[in-house]
C-alpha cells in the first residue's frame, strides 16, 4: 500500500462496503421495509453497481444532477428527496421522461408551480418534520397537509406517494435508548399520519431513512420504507452514536507524514480540509478531533491508535497529536491513515475513491 | 442574474477581485516587498492571469498538483509552501526542470532525502514557526536551524533562499492591536534570524504572508517578501478580523431558494456543506452562523441583510434564520446570496466559477 499512493487518498475496503449493504438489506428485508438507499453518501455509479447486485433497484439522492448522474448508469427509480428547486424544473422533465422519477414538496406554491410546468407523471412525496426542524411540514400540522394532499390531488401529472421524513435529529443523541425515543415517536406520528389520509384508492408509503435509527433499531411498525445513505461507509460520528463499530468504517484517507515535531509530539501530515473537510467531532473527554489515526496494512488498516487523533487541521496541514509510542513508530516519507468524522462531506471532496490496488473507484467528480 | 443559475453557483465580482489584486500590489510595492500572493485561495488560471495583468510573476501554492497547474499556464518562479512531502520527489522534479522551483523543508531527514534524490536546482526555504505551532520549526531553536543550514549548503541542488513563516495565529485574535502584537514580534524575531545566518555569499529572505497581517499592518520592517492569499476574495472571517469590510469581499454563492416555514422564520435554501463548506463563525452574540445573506443585483449583490443568517447546514440544505421583513421580501424559487465565513475552502469545492453574466471562470477543479 505504501507504495501506491503519494498523496491524500480516499480508499474504499470493497469488502466492508458490501458487508455493510449486505447487513442493511437483510434488516429492510426483516422488515418488510422497501429498502431505497440514499447514494448521496458515495456519489459512485461503481458503488451503485455492488448495490444493484444485491437486488437494490431504487435509490434516494440530493440532488437532480445526481438523479441525473445515476439514470445515466441505468438507475430506474429514484426519489430526489430535497424539496423541488423550481429553477431545475428542466431537469425534471428530463429525468420524469425517462425514469419513474419521485420528488418532495412542502408548499402549495411549489405544487402549483409544478403543476404549471410538468410534462410528465411524477411520483411526489410530502416532506414531514417530525422534530429536526431543518425542514418539512411539523407533523402535526395536518390542516396544511390536508390542503397539500387535495392540491396535488387536483394537479395533473403529480402522484401522491406518501410521507418522507428525516430524523436528523437522531445524530444529537448521546445514547441508543435516545435514537429509539425519537424513532418511535417519529414512527408513532407518521403512522397516525398515514391512517388519517389513506384510503383504498391511495396507498400511502411513509418513507424514513437516518442510518442512526436505521442501523441500531430493531422496530419499524408504521413504516414501509427505509433510505440511509452514511451506513455504506460509516463513519466517527456514527461509531460514538453507536451505530456502528470501527470494524464496520470502509473508509480511509491515506495520508503522507511531511513532518515530525517532537517537543509538541505532533506529526504533520498532508490531508487538511480540502481533503477531509473540516468536520469535527467531540470526544467524551471534550477535545474536539477532526479524525482518527490508523496503521494503513497491505489489505485494510488498523483499529484507532490509542491516544492520537487529528487535533487540528488547516486548508492542506493535518496535525496529528500523537502518542509517544505513535510517534516513534511513524517516519516522515510513510503514510497514515486517518478514519474520517463524516463521510459523506469527505467523500464529497474526492475526484476518485481508490481501492487497495490503487484501482480508481469512480465517482460523480471523477 | 435571477436567470442565469438554477443550482449553487459561486459568483466572482470581477472588479472587486482586481481591486483587491491591485491594492495588495500597490501595498507590496509601498514596502519595497516581493509580492508572491498565494494562489491556494482562487486556483484559477484565469484569475492568475489578473495578476499577471497587473505585473506580479512569483506566485505560492499549497501542493505540487497546484504548481504544475500554474506552470501549465506559463508562471515561471513558484514556492510550494507546504513541507516536502517525499512521496512526490518525481513532481518536484518535473517542475524544477522547467521553472524556478522553491520548496519548503524543516528537518534532516528531509534534507538527505532531497540530497539523494533531487535532479535540478531548487531554492529552499526553511519552514519557522513564531508562534502558530502548526508546523515549522521554532524561530527559537536557532541551534536546530543553523543545522539544517549547513546541511543544505553541503546538499548539491539545494539553493537556500530564507526563512518562510506564517503567522497564522493572527486569525485567533480579536482585535487590530493583537494582529499587530503578533505581526511586529514575528517579524523581530525573524529579522534576528536573518542577521544571526545572512553572509554575504548567502543573502536571505524573509518571507511572511497571512492576509490579517498583510491587510491591517503598515510596518512590514524585516520582512522581505509578501504572501497572502486569501485577500483576493475576502470573507466573513476576514471582514470581522478587521482585514477587510463588506464591500471587498468579492465572492457569493447564488442559492436558490426552495422552502419557506413562517412558524420558524427559516427560509431554506439549495446550498449546503458540499457548496459552502461546514466552516462556521462565531458572531459577537455568540450565535454560530454558516454564511451572511445578501439581496442580489444584476451586478453585484448588496450589504448583508440584517438579522439574517445561515444558521445551520447539511449537505445540500441550508436553514436561513430570517428577519421578518427579508422573510416576507423572498419567494420560494428566487435565487438569494451567501458570503462565505471562510472563501478558500468555499472556492476549493467549486467545479468552476462564474461571473455576472454566467460565464464560467475555470479553476483547478474544471
Amino acid at each position: 500500500m505504501q507504495q501506491l499512493f503519494s498523496k491524500p487518498s480516499f480508499l474504499v475496503d470493497e469488502n466492508k462496503c458490501r458487508r455493510n449493504i449486505a447487513t442493511m438489506i437483510a434488516k429492510a428485508k426483516k422488515h418488510h421495509l422497501i429498502f431505497r438507499p440514499h447514494f448521496k453518501t458515495h456519489h459512485s455509479i461503481e458503488i451503485g453497481r455492488w448495490f444493484r447486485e444485491m437486488g437494490t433497484d431504487k435509490i434516494t439522492v440530493s440532488s437532480l444532477d445526481m438523479a441525473l448522474y445515476f439514470a445515466s448508469d441505468g438507475w430506474q427509480d429514484i426519489t430526489v428527496a430535497f424539496p423541488v428547486n423550481w429553477l431545475e424544473i428542466d431537469k425534471i422533465n428530463q429525468l420524469s421522461a425517462q425514469i419513474n422519477l419521485n420528488i418532495i414538496v412542502e408548499s402549495i406554491e411549489t405544487i402549483e408551480f409544478l403543476g404549471q410546468n410538468l410534462q410528465n407523471d411524477t411520483g411526489v412525496f410530502i416532506k414531514i418534520d417530525t422534530g429536526y426542524h431543518r425542514t418539512g411540514i411539523s407533523v402535526n400540522n395536518t390542516s396544511l397537509i390536508s390542503e397539500l394532499i387535495n392540491e396535488i390531488k387536483n394537479t395533473s401529472h403529480l402522484k401522491l406517494k406518501g410521507f418522507l421524513a428525516h430524523n436528523g435529529h437522531t445524530y444529537k443523541t448521546s445514547s441508543i435508548k435516545e435514537i429509539e425515543e425519537i424513532h418511535l415517536a417519529s414512527l408513532r406520528e407518521l403512522s397516525k399520519l398515514k391512517a388519517n389520509f389513506q384510503d383504498k384508492r391511495t396507498p400511502l408509503i411513509v418513507s424514513i431513512g437516518d442510518t442512526p435509527g436505521a442501523s441500531t433499531m430493531n422496530d419499524f411498525e408504521g413504516a414501509d420504507e427505509l433510505r440511509p445513505g452514511n451506513f455504506v461507509f460509516y463513519d466517527l460520528v456514527q461509531e460514538q452514536l453507536g451505530s456502528c463499530s470501527y470494524g464496520d468504517i470502509s473508509v480511509v484517507m491515506a495520508c503522507p507524514v511531511v513532518a515530525k515535531h517532537l517537543d509538541r509530539k505532533s506529526i504533520i501530515i498532508y490531508g487538511g480540509g480540502v481533503h477531509l473537510s473540516k468536520e469535527s467531532l467531540k470526544m467524551q473527554d471534550g477535545k474536539q478531533i477532526f479524525g482518527k489515526v490508523v496503521y494503513l496494512k497491505d489489505n485494510g488498516w488498523s483499529d484507532p491508535v490509542q491516544d492520537c487523533y487529528l487535533s487540528s487541521i488547516s486548508q492542506e496541514h493535518g496535525v496529528i497529536t500523537a502518542s509517544d509510542s505513535f510517534f516513534n513508530s511513524i517516519n516522515i516519507g510513510e503514510l497514515i491513515g486517518v478514519l474520517p468524522v463524516h463521510s459523506c462531506m469527505t467523500a464529497d471532496l474526492q475526484n476518485a475513491y481508490f481501492n487497495f490496488e490503487g484501482k480508481i473507484i469512480p465517482n460523480h467528480r471523477s
